[in-house]
């Protein structure tokens, strides 16, 4: 089975800056692969109307099932991201009667011209209560694709993450996920490269990554990760390659241990 | 002065699965909007030869004076980017003499083949030495783009990014930069809408911008930041709009820190 593909679009030059790191990215990521999706690519683009509408268009043209947008929701003159995608899409902004709703029961009636901006969605699209914060998401389906907006405050991210977007990856037709990380020492990342390559070509369904860690004390992270049909296929996967992994790696005289 | 422009391509799996945070790309861009240029996109792509040259093409077509790319250095199967590199600029990966000199040097001489992988760079480019690991990594000029690749390994990267980025960009014409933070609480950020837009209206030079954080307790952060021709010209701009700025939200009943 071909899993479903992913691709997150972070909006916001404070990640431009270096000033905030993109936490959000990761634990959308996470939680994509574990739900059986690929993430097939990363964008974070600036807070500009034309930048960030270049990046969703670019996402569209390569045809993943879901874009996830974060940031730029909110009631500031540089949230612009529902401004991006409806420019990216060739479609107005529209007040949108439902968001419209959402924002008068957060505010209690008192919608301001900058809270009224916040009910402004690219037409076609949905609002996304959002249970945490003010500024409502957005989902809009423009082919094949769907594309979700989420705020950037990470609480708020997350809670409508679960709220609307893990239902919908649920209904998806997906693959199962597993994984397992292997911490190894006492041998050099070069002489374990030709053990993992016969671990992947023995182990079809297994693909083995390591990395140099060096917080401190170096050693190598092996992680083996495997998707199949169903989540015992895949746990199974990967616990035989790790068994055959280790297996020539102590052989090589390497220190190991499963994490 | 136009700042001199960056774009970061990550390459890794393992940023795409969300098991490691992309720091390597905070740090980059940290580092560089300090040195006063401008980080204008940020893409995170697989070690998928085809999707890493993708991403790798794309950035070049945008423009930017220098495209700085971290991961896939090593000496496994998929530490590819040179290779993706090579392939997106439609030139040959040559053994090169210099960077197995570097190789020969870090391994006495035991060059494996896993470890000559890493002696291979894009026709045109120069090694670049790795101060702290063993892979070096490479930098080719196309056209009046610059493209550093660096490895992935956050200790290797600094040191790297130290040694050779930095210098090149202190050659580059570039803009000064400073920034302030504000820390607001007491108000709703759709209240410090309007006054963001008057400060960025009398203060020509700076940018405002608002973030919600609610780690625990909810508050609004505010970081003013300007780009100027000299440092003592930025930061008197970005504490004359945070004067301002301050007096806006008192007036308006928040409670008002700078950090």
């Amino acid at each position: 089975m071909t899993p479903f593909t992913v691709e997150i679009v972070t909006v916001g030059n404070e990640i431009l800056s270096g000033r905030v790191v993109n936490t959000n990215a990761s634990w959308i990521a996470e939680r994509v692969t574990k739900l059986g999706g690929v993430v097939k690519r990363i964008t974070t683009t600036s807070d500009d109307v034309e930048e960030c509408s270049a990046a969703i268009r670019e996402a569209l043209a390569r045809k993943p099932k879901l874009i996830i947008t974060t940031g730029g929701l909110g009631p500031t003159f540089d949230d612009r991201t529902l401004e991006s995608i409806a420019n990216a899409l060739g479609v107005d902004l529209d007040l949108n009667e439902e968001a419209l709703r959402m924002l008068e029961e957060k505010y209690r009636g008192k919608v301001t011209p900058p809270r009224l901006k916040m009910a402004k969605i690219p037409r076609g699209g949905k609002p996304l209560y959002n249970p945490v914060g003010t500024a409502p998401g957005c989902l809009i389906e423009v082919g094949d694709t769907i594309i979700v907006a989420l705020p950037g405050v990470p609480s708020e991210m997350k809670a409508m993450f679960e709220a609307h977007v893990e239902p919908l990856i649920l209904r998806l037709p997906r693959s199962a996920y597993a994984s397992r990380l292997i911490r190894v020492s006492a041998i050099e990342e070069s002489s374990l490269a030709p053990m993992i390559e016969e671990v992947m070509k023995k182990c079809k369904a297994v693909y083995v990554k390591s990395r140099l860690k060096s917080n401190g004390e170096t050693y190598i992270e092996v992680e083996v990760s495997s998707r199949a049909l169903t989540t015992e296929e895949a746990e199974e996967n990967a616990a035989e390659a790790c068994r055959l992994l280790k297996e020539l790696m102590v052989k090589a005289g390497a220190e190991v241990q499963e994490l």
